[in-house]
């Protein structure tokens, strides 16, 4: 090329929840066996769609008008009936013109962060979702903000630290939560969400809510949509189905607008996210189509509610292993635990029998700077095809895994935790 | 907000092809009937899915696996099957890796413009659709480089003006094409293609080619896919399924990166637009799970010769009006119209009935800056109902309009035309 | 012009300190006599170079060699003098490759800010000279972080507000101080500068001194050279003989290097400095060729002493003025006071007599958004002539004003406080 | 550094016409008599400057006011003489308030092209004065867009190519010029000029006229300065005493700024260049005193004279090089001249005696990249003392070299002359 295509330092950033996957598929080539509890897709883990949903969509199919475009913002019919079910609430009350449709969460995200100009931060928890803070940085081309989540204290937020980092960093222009959490399955009590919203209008600061599981809470907890608590403040909140039908498949997500015109600068913001998604036509129109026939449907809320009881029963599954720091999950479906201090280090290791893996993995992880939880990570998915993400890779410097919850043959879901289980000690021990 | 959101400047950009709808969605509580012919979707101008399609689709869609997440870059196996027909032409040879899926080439083109560096500039076609313009102008926060398309001379490209911008502008880095065309209908020769590869040979760019339309040429017309004359400089195609199924609302597209490991920047490149999909988890499953299937199916080939065939009866449609410039449309579905030199003027008019429509025209039009067609185009509006683009918007300097050659019912279809070759001698004479 | 030529939102900046002498010339003309406290230019305030001195310059004007370009990094014989002064202290040792003369310290200032990425962010004190503060926000286009000097403390640096910005902001990569410091006349103990180095080397930080006062201490204070307790920390030290010979219009000035070679980032970042001076070829020979005669002669010490005794009488001047809470100057020539809380408003006026003038003043003082101490100042300046600059443009929020000491009429000196003090008390009391 | 310090990419610029100083100077410890032929430093070569202007200096030393702070736009009655001068020849008139003074050229240059926005682009000459090409690099982070000189027809401007830019390239906003030129001693006709001007007011751009040598014209050409034909197409004329006194030393040049209100984007953008300025205070008050009462020496008219005089007798020297593209030289004093095509190659050399310096030199020329000029630059160098300076390091694809005019010994000039003519025969032969 006669001159550089990309920005300097770009071009070669590594995303770990996916790159493990193409290592998981090369061991698949050398006949090992693999669980992928490294992925939050349902489908992917035996989850069936039931029939009556399947029937809903193909009935949609057969409708030539779910083939054409839909209007840029997303089918007029549904945003009037999500705004019903906001509005009827009494929390935040809005117009089917503060919803924008996207084509997941993913392209949410990327116009999220992609239309704030560089300077302005997003104040985000740690550990966080990759997917945020990836998305943090492409915009701003330097380290995200982070507060902490707390390993010690169920994963509730340290909030002397959130506000500090919004004392000592102008930059910060609002606060992002996960309600309930990616990856710790904390969730937020209303008190909480009410004092965040509190400090973001005193510090005249929007906030960002993905509450793509707000409908998948249990173990008693109680959280709220942040539309409840929000008042005056100006506010993004991210809902989809591509957990909950579950239908990731889809790309099918949305953002709900709160106190869209209360700012002149929040107000040229949401519109240029709008730009963005006009500048592409419109999204995907058939999932949009359907949802309120799927959730105005009989069975939907029994079907939801099984769901949740299997991932609640799993949500203390690895409290048991002494070298662990477990805080037992309360809402989506992962559990992040992290080991004890020190435990970890650059020389341990499981005996792997395939010696053709065993060269691919032991090339990997003595390469300088990987990170120990990594190295365990790699170990575990050569041993036992477990696929599991390394704590440290959802920007924290707590050393860990992510695991999910979603194994649908409960045999083998208790398998997979006492494989988890057995194999730590011997990596612990080696 | 205590700090600036959105970068100085931005956050007010319009977007005429989607703007005018909100001004026809006007109309219409009005009472005014609207002849869509502002937009590209076959659906909404009464194609009808044929049922062996739609009930692919159906069955798809009572299989789990169409519900969950697919790779990152796309469904394997229908990556593997357009390996298969790129590869079977005998010119750029790929592999399932040299594929990326998106969510329809609206998603694709923000990606490619948004991974260059700033510095780095497509020279474009002009007229030029809307979407890589507006893709470009974001990126580079500056006019984009515009080869003229000879309006003299059936839309054919100027291969001077081309190589003199290559020439003239260290910064550019890459050749865009539309082939067929959007907005003009042209379709580029072989020859033709072979000279533009040449010229990204010998100044060292790559080249971006928009293919959307491909399988649709008619009058005759030939043209290749850029792979086939490509040989070994490096390029994107984007490909889809929005215009050919047609079905715009799948938001399916996807690109094919011939010779992504001859330049280490382009390599580069590429890495960065697939971590941004990356960043995403994937894009839509269900239609890239169907391709192969409908491609493939024994009536695919007829279906669309017998719609290629209505473009074709309507692809000389305004030639008889003396005051147009017109070039018939040999591929895609729109034709561009220039009005003759100097026709237009800041104080034409057609006279509209209704008295509210006539005062929510004029305040539209009677605004300092409004170009002279689209004074045209919201009159045409008002006063019939159709809702046709004003060519000015397309990045040119011409003054016209681009219509679609869509409508189904081919009476309405000659209403529409003679309609508006009937208000476009009242506009000029008044 | 055909294309916009400022970044948007640029190209209206204003500099108070800089501002406030266009309305004095103003005034001026409608025959005010004017007192130039606003500035730190001794020379416009009375000062007499010394015959001994001015003959050293003179002679050197004689020589060709002082008319010819000089080496890029300034006179070697003079840089050889600086390192043998510095190392002779016994802390950082340095070549004369570690010395880059520039044309005065803001030529310095606008480089060392401007070389940096403007993701990287330099943490300076509050209040702040505003030549810094105005370079950091221009490299950065976004407001500077700030360091609380504690006005109810003698303005020693809060040592706990400036951990929290380093821990709270990760984009901060450097601590700026000015000892002696301008505006507070504050002195740092060498405790706090090595409390200063540690911390940066504790962050990875480097640290940029300004230390164009560090020989203009007094009332019994002491201070070092931030180089005496640098240690192995990265470091930038600013002099120059504008304020000290004093040679202002010299523009005159370098920084020193310390440990420029312990970090590759820090090298090249001083190599980027560099090569900005450079591409200007050198800087001023005249005045660095002469630096090493006029330092050593056998007079200067004693002439430096007496300017400074003068300093060190008006130090506590405005001391019994109870509606301001005034520190001590200790080093340099500044003082800055700030209004005891709540004390000023908005209605608050002096009597003008000239009705000219008093039109003009109040049309500047009305606008929205004038500070109340831009307020006072301008009445001050409108009553008395004596020009003094509002506090809370030294990016603080504290509501003040700075004057200098430098009157070199002690009778006038001691009016101007007279004046002051009384004025303060019929303003207050309006 | 916790964080990286330079935009990714920075950090090693190299700046030829400075970097073989440093051989030079490596070669002096090896014993080897340079003749420094590679800057535009009289004094250098041996230019004495008058016992009169001495004095005029000397005697303002003695003055305390030229030792303190001037007006940010400099000394007021120095611009108000220069505004007399500018306005008496007819032309552009101007106010003090359209001129400021800068520390020498390349500290207007530094803030004229860095106060535009990045995507705001200058045309310049090829041959072009690294200092401009540097400057437009640095703000744009792209390479420079260049108009050619014709070197085979009298370093002529090709106005074809310089109209075909701005055509083809939308982010170009300006012409920059260098009258007379630097580094081809080409003299601009007053008819190239207004066709400029004509080119740039049909364009809505704005010219900047390097014009410090504006002052050295011989062999009978004639030109004007810019103000005499820019009519009312806004510019920027650079002018200054480093090369007509000659003041290398003082850094003392300024602008004047021609139709400074006629476009709103060009008043902002000369403000930011004058609030830069107002950072820095002020530029040198010493030089800009004095300059008035050394124009109008009586003495000064001739003294010049005289010098001219002896650039003219050495203007043609290389003529009778048959190797070389000779342009006798016009204006200023440097001479470039280019190798006739393909004589130079990478296997060329001269005898070096002293075989430390031979492994010096070919240890420079042998690194991957090197030009044919640089080496053949080098092998001059080590072989005879005489430094000169690339010809392709000024922007140009052009192999050859630039000499000065400037040595002031004719005998040892003839030498220098010779010697060149004669190893570049050695050089060609070897």
């Amino acid at each position: 090329m006669r001159t550089d295509l990309v920005r300097p330092g770009s071009g070669e950033l590594t995303y770990e929840i996916r790159n493990i996957v193409n290592v998981a598929e090369k061991l698949q080539k050398h006949g090992v066996r693999i669980n992928w509890e490294n992925i939050g897709d349902p489908i992917v883990k035996g989850e069936v769609i039931p029939e009556w949903m399947k029937e809903i969509v193909a009935k949609a199919v057969m409708d030539n008008s779910t083939w054409g475009y839909c209007h840029t913002r997303g089918v007029l019919q549904t945003r009037e009936y999500i705004c019903e079910t906001t509005n009827s609430r009494g929390g935040a009350q809005i117009t089917p013109d503060d919803i924008i449709f996207f084509n997941g969460l993913g392209d949410a995200i990327a116009k999220i962060y992609g239309s704030l100009r560089s300077e302005a931060r997003v104040l985000m928890p740690s550990p966080s979702y990759t997917t945020h803070t990836l998305g943090e940085i492409g915009h701003a081309h330097s380290a995200p903000s982070l507060f902490r989540l707390k390993s010690e204290d169920k994963w509730r937020p340290d909030m002397d630290d959130l506000r500090n980092h919004i004392k000592y960093n102008p930059n910060i222009c609002a606060i992002m939560i996960i309600n309930p959490d990616n990856p710790t399955g904390m969730v937020y009590t209303e008190e909480t969400l009410r004092e965040i919203v509190q400090i973001a209008r005193e510090n005249d600061l929007f906030i960002i809510a993905d509450e793509v599981y707000i409908n998948i809470v249990y173990n008693g907890e109680k959280t709220v949509p942040i539309s409840d608590v929000i008042g005056d403040v100006p506010a993004i909140s991210l809902k989809g189905i591509s957990k909950e039908f579950p239908w990731p498949g889809s790309r099918c997500g949305w953002i709900e607008v709160y106190n869209g015109n209360s700012d002149e600068q929040f107000r040229k913001y949401v519109n240029l996210i709008l730009t963005g998604k006009m500048n592409e036509v419109c999204s995907t129109t058939l999932p949009q189509t359907v949802i309120p026939e799927i959730v105005r449907h009989p069975e939907y809320t029994l079907y939801l509610q099984e769901r949740i009881a299997c991932y609640e029963k799993m949500s203390n599954c690895l409290s048991q292993v002494p070298a662990l720091q477990v805080n037992r999950t309360n809402g989506a479906f992962y559990m992040a635990v992290a080991f004890k201090d020190g435990l970890l280090n650059h020389r341990q290791s499981i005996s792997i029998a395939n010696s053709e893996v065993k060269e691919l993995v032991e090339g990997l992880v003595n390469q300088p700077g990987v990170s120990p939880d990594k190295r365990f990570v790699y170990h575990i998915l050569a041993a036992t095809g477990i696929c599991i993400v390394p704590l440290s890779s959802f920007s924290t410097p707590l050393q860990g895994f992510r695991v999910t919850l979603l194994e649908k043959d409960e045999n083998e879901c208790r398998r997979i935790y006492s494989t988890l289980s057995e194999k730590i000690g011997e990596y612990l021990n080696s």
